[in-house]
């Protein structure tokens, strides 16, 4: 593909962005991010993934989290059967492990009989030391039972995530209780962006280059996501809402208030991806303006830069301690929607965007002496944790998403 | 008392603290945050107290949270029982009322029959939204009816106290599947310091001014709770550290490590308090060098002022985002302590320390303006949340402590 250079007006003065540039830091941070995790999070006595890593590569708590173990296998296949440098045999085998480890251990008996459930974290031999009360570890398990599926062919693990699919969507549209929270007569029900969001992202790789039972079998559920995920577009259209009624209200106090930029922005993708798969141009359009450019307006911090990652609608303080941090996440997720966004319009302001998303990324996260990123700074920019991987922050799938997209030739002019 | 003037040497210039100012001040602020209570936080229509209140006194979410209720139950009890210029009628009804709210809604069916649970919150007309699986919400649930029984006479009260107390000892030393944790073979006990703190507390606050036969049911359990806590000792006398092992040896991986210098503060005031009932000058010394002094001097940062929230005890970053924020809570407990310790032993390096947790303190939380206190603060000690009440932050018992403690003769020289 060609180099590109693009000007634009940004902050009153002229600016150049050579997208090649990106491109080729994009690809150089991709491998510096894999070699991290193949050289120190493997364990080869136990199988599975240190995720409690610090700074400089040394493994400071051995509990494996779920989440990640999921990720990272999902990685390692994805990079394996998508990139041709990844598409190495000490990938595929590091895949293998990690799956057979979250396969014999993530699995727990549920709080009802017969129901699936996933721990969310497990000693290094693989004990489950917590379970979560959510859908999110059985997530991951599932994009990570699949994603292995297509690279070993094996037929028995895609059932296994299909089987853990049925499990969830009973779970989320039928009946919660097996996830083990109380009824209570004061916890009203809510549609939480991160639900339908998590459950579309599935879909989309649940059927993803499968044949058309699949595509079938998946579709009215994909159709469910959309609209949930849309109802979350409140305040006649000036605001993204993180919960919501299941009927699509606004809730009352600081729970209906709340707003997570970085959530709306991967929500952006997800609905992006899923409006070019069906054609659906006036998707594409409520996609960039809601949950591209909204939240990228509302979320941006604009005295220290970088997106916040909690805010209140109404302004008040929102009760989270680390509503005002940057962390790592959002900062992919809005690079990722907003290229896309412009790889599908080439409108030229989502350019600008980028721009100044990337900027800021890419001068705070990144650790230029021992590798990998930082995950969490300062609302000013500083380094708050200087782990490169701990209870929620691993070998990223978000990471990889950003990086593969940015690489790929979509994205020219 | 007397007029007291205090010199010494602090950071290599002569300080001047005047402690009879200190007393002065501490007395304005806390009939400021009585005030700021009593005028925005009561609830008229359906009783009990609003939780959730923003910088101007706004209440920005109608959520009740069951600890602050039951602490500002206690605290409206305490102020009126001790303090004479809070012995008025109006604070006498608003604490009647605020525990006839607590007494009929916090409550709720446990999750095994027969046991008796708290919610954590409840909606505005007293439907739980959420229950806790710790002991905490029924903890000052019982520290609400003990002090609340102790104004109003009504033995009915006290008894609901101790019935409570009973379930909580269940809890901690029998059985604890009642609180509704799975039982999982990588979760492994723990002796978290919060339990034998919180329990001591508790001790102290049924057996004041009681008979013999109450002081009597309670002596064992106070004395567990003083071994539990000195478990926490840990590497040769040099570390508090938060989470042991039930035998008193140290965990593995962050839990283990972790130290939460406000907590260890907070304990050694209940062991001065317990040391001092009991006359136990060892347990005194122990107290004041293991925790009082040595979370003071691990816990401070040097290069900002302020205790830390969080600490790994070998210099790990903590996991938790807010490791670095400067809360309230801990301040208030080190004051408590410090005082507390100098009120016994006279010894000046006390107050040395005094009035640095002084200076700071007052220096970074009162707000001025609007009154009450921020609690949360980065490192650098900027406000980071402006709201004076939420989910944790509340018409503090501990506040009342401070104050009250620093109000009293025995501070004297």
């Amino acid at each position: 593909y060609s180099k590109l250079t693009f000007t634009f007006l940004l902050k009153g003065k002229m600016s150049v962005v050579k997208l090649e540039e990106c491109r080729e830091r994009l690809r150089t941070e991709l491998d510096n991010v894999v070699d991290f995790w193949l050289k120190y999070s493997h364990d080869n006595v136990h199988g599975g993934f240190f995720t409690c890593i610090g700074k400089d590569g040394k493994v400071y708590d051995e509990l494996k989290y779920v989440w990640l173990q999921g990720r990272q296998v999902w990685m390692y296949c994805r990079l394996y059967r998508t990139m041709d440098r990844f598409h190495k045999p000490e990938i595929l085998e590091a895949a293998k492990a990690g799956g057979a480890f979250l396969r014999k251990f993530a699995r727990v008996p549920g709080t009802s009989s017969g129901q699936w459930k996933c721990a969310f974290c497990l000693t290094r031999d693989g004990k489950a030391v917590k379970i979560q009360r959510t859908i999110f570890s059985e997530c991951f398990y599932i994009m990570a039972m699949d994603e292995l599926s297509r690279v070993t062919g094996d037929e028995d693990m895609q059932l296994e995530a299909e089987e853990m699919m049925k499990q969830l969507i009973y779970w989320v549209q039928k009946d919660s209780s097996g996830l083990g929270r109380p009824q209570l007569p004061g916890d009203i029900p809510i549609n939480s962006m991160a639900v339908p969001m998590m459950l579309l992202c599935l879909v989309q790789q649940l059927v993803e280059g499968r044949g058309q039972e699949v595509v079938q079998k998946y579709r009215e559920l994909g159709n469910w996501c959309v609209q949930q995920i849309l109802q979350h577009i409140q305040r006649n259209g000036t605001a993204i809402l993180e919960n919501v009624s299941p009927e699509g209200s606004e809730l009352p106090g600081c729970l209906g208030r709340l707003q997570n930029p970085g959530h709306a922005l991967e929500a952006g993708w997800f609905l992006l991806q899923f409006s070019a798969e069906s054609g659906d141009e006036e998707l594409q359009r409520t996609a960039i303006d809601k949950f591209v450019e909204l939240p990228y307006q509302y979320g941006w911090d604009k005295e220290h830069g970088g997106l916040f990652y909690f805010l209140d609608v109404d302004g008040h303080c929102p009760t989270q301690l680390e509503w005002s941090m940057k962390l790592w996440w959002p900062h992919c997720e809005a690079l990722i929607a907003i290229l896309m966004a412009y790889s599908q319009t080439k409108r030229p302001e989502l350019l600008e965007r980028f721009s100044q998303v990337y900027e800021y990324t890419f001068s705070h996260f990144p650790d230029a002496k021992s590798g990998e990123w930082f995950g969490y700074l300062t609302q000013e920019g500083r380094v708050a944790l200087d782990l490169k991987g701990g209870p929620f922050k691993g070998k990223n799938i978000i990471e990889q998403r950003c990086f593969a997209l940015c690489e790929s030739p979509s994205v020219e002019n």
